[in-house]
């Protein structure tokens, strides 16, 4: 009676319940529901709690889930298996083609265009009729859970173009395929990496792209649902990285997997940190004759940081969108700085004042901390644009380079500058 | 010739060419080519290029273009006019219907599913047969762009169900419609917030969605393209929120848009600095017997910063994609905590080591510092934690909560904690 509930349930909210049980109730459950459903949830799942599961089913009733998967969703899980069960797996598939499918989408890196397709769509032949097609079309598309688009290809499998269903339907019944399809198709190569296909599929509102390989052959379609779990996730990592969090962590993980990812971090600002220490011990015969120049090391400190984040992270989102490119340099450098002399002018007054009038600084010693701030923005600005830049330049992600990153060399140059310029003005 | 080369571009690839042009000469393209192309070029372009652009339109070539484009686009651009020019404008759309369907979608906050929905979708009665539906449909579909999905609808035009085109293609002709549709069709509401239209869409894997509103009738549809839009903005402006920007400022926004963005976080980072210095001034007779522990400031500075914004990030991450919901504080707290510890220990005993060896802190001083480091991490990832659910809870939006805010109050917390632990552990 319950099952016959849950059959009539969403596989998403299927997975929801699967997550709310214990891991025994959750396997039962897997084997006792139709794998037409199961499977489906448990692509859903976090990838924690579903290596949890499968480690608890065999290789038969693995292929039994995958065998109802699309193969790209099917490829994936196999992608969380070790190679052995991998194998195992395989040779349980009944269906030949689906199991060479599976096989052949393991070949590409899970974030290129070859890991994100699926081998599941509706190709046709330029040479056929409408009704040939319509035939051919209603017999493949058993297979293809959302048409989206009828592919063309020639009879070497070469993609020429695309058809929608809406043509197919208006298309008088005895019109050639090769009059009526729509030559301009966009099309991503199985290399493509995942950013620039969510790129090109934003940019012109597709919801299926096709992908053929190096030599022009159709051997794949993308959906944008697999899109936005794309772009989500990617935003969800950028997210982490800029706070000092790497591989993707969880509200959930364990302490294990969370301090593995955060620690590093940490750490990178700790010998930052230490690295200030060694600043300030390296001026201390200064600080004994103006100690109050200390107060300010956290508001310097502070600003620093908080100005590189933000520096950084305009550029590093204008890099990763795509609406900064090309030789971006000068041009950022110029606008950050402007941007900082504004910024330092007002906040180098406001804690002149205070300084000066609250903390009984000597109009010198305020002077210096103004200036100093000025100096330490205008630098934390720099910083902040030119790093990710540099990064990018070498092709390393430049999302690393906010948070931690940035905070921590600000913070050190930031200390530097300020002792420097005091030293400098009051000439000690 | 240059006119007939651009016919042939996709309008998304106009809008990047119209924004490598002087205003002036963008004018002249947008009035020369065909609003069919123009009006979606338009769409795509940042919001600032259009606004210019727009003003040097009149009413009427306004309306020119606002006739080519979808409702929803059309509704958006609206938005951007000043009231008396929408009302020029819509004086000025000869298709009534298009200008009434512009009309309503005005009422909709522009974050909400209506603000976000097309009154363009296709519309089938439940009591029609599948011929005649046919023929509606092709008529209906000469305004829809993709059809994804056919609503059925009663005579009261409540939403009963949906149906795909590709179930009509394998339909019986004479089927009738109520025979064949899904009854089970996702919808939301005209009031639904577009976070909660993202989510589910992305949940069930959606194209479409068909939106309702407060009588059960079928008002418009929301489509995937416009969705991806949203979370890529959304998390943008998170992305930004997280480094201490508001209002979602783009890398080429003036001077004063980038200042009124930026400014008041740093502003509140000085407010930080500010209290900083003003308790460390309150300890300025224990630093004069105890000098070494000021060179630990930036290093306990710095740790609390970065804590609290993994735990923030942590946090405020969960609670967008709704995986912690309830009452979460006490686990989160306790994970937290723990997380706390561990990183803290590893911290506190590699500063111990270097801080008495290395800077020649007397061991009690190092004891001090080391102890008050693990405090402090403990109370930053608190401090993380709590801060973003009980926003949360208040309904502001907990992504304010990272960056500035968490790393001032942090710096502040930090601080005083650590002279407070000094104090005592040394006893002054
Ligand atoms: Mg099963
Ligand atoms: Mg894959
Ligand atoms: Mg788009
Ligand atoms: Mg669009
Ligand atoms: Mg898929
Ligand atoms: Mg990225
Ligand atoms: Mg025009
Ligand atoms: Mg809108
Ligand atoms: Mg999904
Ligand atoms: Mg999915
Ligand atoms: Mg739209
Ligand atoms: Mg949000
Ligand atoms: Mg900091």
């Amino acid at each position: 009676e319950l099952l016959l509930h849950l059959e009539d349930i969403h596989h998403a909210d299927i997975a929801e319940i699967i997550t709310e049980l214990s891991l025994d109730e959750a396997t039962y459950l897997v084997k006792l529901l139709d794998s037409e459903k199961t499977s489906e949830a448990l692509m859903e799942l976090e990838e924690g709690v579903r290596e949890r599961i499968l480690d608890k089913l065999s290789a038969r009733e693995i292929a039994d889930e995958l065998v109802e998967m699309d193969t790209d969703d099917a490829a994936d899980i196999m992608n969380e298996l070790s190679p052995e069960l991998q194998k195992q797996v395989i040779s349980e598939i009944q269906d030949e083609q689906h199991a060479e499918d599976i096989v052949e989408l393991l070949r590409y890196p899970e974030d290129s265009a070859g890991g994100l397709m699926a081998k599941e769509l509706v190709r046709v032949k330029e040479n056929w009729s409408v009704t040939g097609c319509m035939t051919e079309m209603r017999a493949q598309a058993e297979n293809v859970t959302r048409v989206h688009s009828i592919y063309v290809v020639d009879h070497k499998n070469h993609l020429k173009g695309r058809l929608s269903l809406k043509d197919l339907l208006t298309a008088s019944s005895d019109a050639n395929i090769r009059d009526i399809y729509i030559p301009n198709v966009d099309y991503v190569n199985v290399h493509t990496e995942g950013e620039e296909v969510a790129r090109i599929m934003q940019k012109y509102d597709l919801e299926a792209i096709p992908v053929i390989d190096e030599m022009r052959r159709l051997v794949g379609r993308i959906t944008i649902d697999d899109i936005v779990d794309f772009i989500k996730e990617e935003a969800e990592r950028d997210y982490q990285m800029a706070a000092g969090i790497s591989e993707g962590v969880e509200a959930d993980d364990n302490i294990f997997k969370q301090t593995r990812a955060r620690l590093p971090w940490l750490l990178i600002g700790m010998f930052g940190g230490l690295g200030a220490a060694g600043i300030i011990s390296g001026f201390q015969d200064t600080m004994s004759v103006f100690p109050k120049l200390l107060l300010f090391v956290p508001l310097i400190q502070a600003t620093a940081g908080n100005v590189g984040v933000q520096s950084s992270a305009i550029v590093v989102q204008g890099l990763a969108n795509g609406s900064l490119k090309g030789n971006i340099i000068a041009k950022r450098l110029v606008k950050e700085v402007s941007l900082a002399l504004v910024n330092g002018l007002c906040i180098a007054l406001i804690v002149f004042g205070i300084s000066h009038f609250g903390f009984g600084t000597s109009f010198r010693e305020s002077i210096s901390v103004g200036i100093a701030l000025i100096a330490v923005i205008l630098l934390a600005a720099m910083i902040g644009t030119i790093i990710p830049i540099i990064l990018d330049k070498n092709k390393i992600d430049p999302a690393v380079a906010t948070g931690p990153f940035i905070t921590t060399s600000n913070d050190v140059f930031g200390i530097l500058t300020y002792f420097l310029i005091a030293k400098a003005i009051l000439g000690f």
